[in-house]
């Protein structure tokens, strides 16, 4: 099997499991005990929690969740309680559908427009910042199109005109992938473990320690109060591996994943296949369309040789164009043709070498340029 | 090592675990992905959903959670919009700290007190719902002292004096443990994987069916809408697996701890020790006080042998004295010695024996009645 599916949720990774599997076993402990092995338990998801930070500016702390979306949920319904909220058209669904839910109750909700390359226009966004502004949610790598948003330059700007604005990231797609140091400018940042080698069911809140966080799960006052429930350490445990494994090496993997990219679009038949994702965008993401075709045909039929790739967010499967794309300026036949191909380092050239062919081959079959 | 702290958590069920391991593996895939592979993933989920909810009613479906907080949190801020709320003040945190943030928030909420044993006083209960009441949430087996509210009764009386009632159950320490068929009445119930031999970070809100759930954690539009992000199979599948081992034995199981509670109670230095919990109580759980002492030290001298029990919920073990035992009537001199011994179907007759045999003997040291 090619699986090239690796922005949807990646393999988790085997020694970052391994490693936590004494959380399944003997170290099952509640942490929140106060014997002995409940205090341990606690004390080494501490020591999980120190070794996140470290990749982050010392002005954050992190609060675990149960995946992307709950953080995401968490930052937004923590802050967006008056003025108007900001947010972009290219959003994820789990920033994109709190900020409709608040639309739907009443708020004043703004949208800001994509560029065709699915990056947020920052002219207009800026544009839609005022005095009243009091929170901007702003994604930083498109799960779709791979477009990188310069949040640290965003959440300046916006600063400038309101710095009394609350600046949310959603940076799922990027952490662990993208090299960048977030700035001070950003007040909260969303991640996830699966998209990384970690497991789904675990997440995390990166927000800036001088922020009164709200709770959005209230109960027993776990992880200081922020986020109730027992905590998860056995996903924590593979997360922060994950998280070692991947910043450790983030440049090495970065050049692989783009040079695997570049090989894509060089071996690629453009003359049938439009790249939808600009040059600037993440390697770790390829947006294609198969203009005049439908993308999930194209999708069946790499499956017969054990390929896997998506026809775009998997979260947003369901509906027959995806938002984003559509938002980007993209008309009917584009849409339909749309292809997601995401790397992971673990791929291969050979992999990249056998899917493009395939892929060059489906396309010249249906549309009847080469025989079946 | 004897652990007697399973009201806290449990240790995994190996079998459940090994079961699920392939989605740690090779079945990583996203479950909304449209592949064959992610097709599959979401079919086997779906078998799992069915294979929980052979266990209820057929008026009730499941959404899975992160946890019984998230359960908890679920119910009560999906139907607590207007008129009054009703809870005891014998809820778990997850359910007692919403309605305190309901009550923050200016809304009509209402606490029933407790019997002396834990349970909710149905009388007082019921004098607290009027015309205007929307929401009642009344705990099935009290984490604490074991007591068991006859959930369906009690929504049965509540739905009498106002039929549009929404009744819900945090039943996270009962689920699994006390054969019980939920009735009609009950349109809400919170389980948690974590206590039955599945892992942290899974639980599950049983639902009626005709009932509108607003969702909590809002994004892809996972579990038909009702619950965003990306489905944690892995725990999924553990849960199902732990159900199904402990619903299908239920009865032996209960006859077995029900036994070993016995034993416990029966070789009790009953003049050093009181027995808190009621003989009506969850055999699972038993609720201890050595008057005059302090539980934790208690609690950590028999650490020294080998063996753990708890001092209260882990959840609040941060609070000198349980909110919930203060509210049962008892001095501070009960509520310092507190002891929370809670069993599983694992425990042997021989580790209870030992176990009594300790902590009669470290009563009688610390009471000067033993020399150290």
């Amino acid at each position: 099997m090619i699986y090239l599916d690796n922005a949807a949720t990646t393999k988790p990774l085997l020694h970052a499991v391994e490693k936590a599997d004494k959380y399944l076993k003997e170290c099952f402990f509640n942490p929140s005990a106060m014997y002995k092995n409940g205090i341990e338990t606690k004390k080494e998801l501490e020591i999980y929690r120190s070794e996140i930070l470290r990749f982050f500016p010392s002005f954050y702390d992190i609060t675990f969740t149960s995946c992307g979306t709950e953080a995401d949920n968490t930052a937004i319904f923590s802050f967006c309680k008056r003025g108007n909220f900001i947010t972009s058209l290219g959003e994820h669904s789990a920033v994109f559908e709190c900020f409709n839910e608040l639309k739907k109750k009443g708020a004043d909700v703004r949208f800001a427009p994509l560029n065709n390359d699915g990056s947020v226009n920052t002219e207009e966004l800026l544009k839609l910042v005022d005095e009243k502004t009091s929170f901007v949610s702003i994604v930083h790598v498109n799960n779709e199109t791979g477009a990188i948003n310069d949040v640290n330059a965003i959440a300046t700007q916006v600063k400038k005109k309101n710095p009394s604005v609350i600046f949310h990231s959603d940076g799922i797609q990027a952490f662990g992938k993208i090299q960048y140091a977030l700035s001070d400018s950003v007040d909260l940042y969303s991640i996830s473990a699966h998209k990384i080698g970690g497991l789904k069911g675990t997440g995390a809140l990166i927000r800036k320690k001088k922020l009164n966080l709200n709770p959005y799960l209230i109960g027993g006052g776990q992880e200081g109060g922020l986020r109730s429930g027992t905590e998860n350490l056995f996903g924590i445990a593979v997360f922060a591996e994950a998280i070692k494994s991947h910043l450790n090496c983030i440049n090495e993997n970065y050049q692989k994943v783009l040079d695997l990219k570049q090989l894509f679009i060089e071996k690629l038949d453009k003359s049938l296949i439009k790249i939808i994702s600009s040059n600037q965008s993440s390697p770790y993401i390829l947006s294609l369309s198969a203009e005049g075709l439908r993308g999930e045909v194209i999708m069946h039929m790499l499956e017969d040789f054990g390929i896997i790739i998506g026809t775009g967010s998997a979260c947003s499967s369901k509906n027959p164009h995806s938002r984003i794309l559509k938002a980007c300026g993209y008309n009917a036949k584009t849409l339909d043709g749309m292809l997601r191909v995401s790397f992971n380092e673990s791929n291969t050239q050979e992999e990249i070498l056998f899917t493009v062919e395939k892929l060059n081959e489906c396309v010249k079959r249906l549309k009847g340029i080469m025989k079946r």
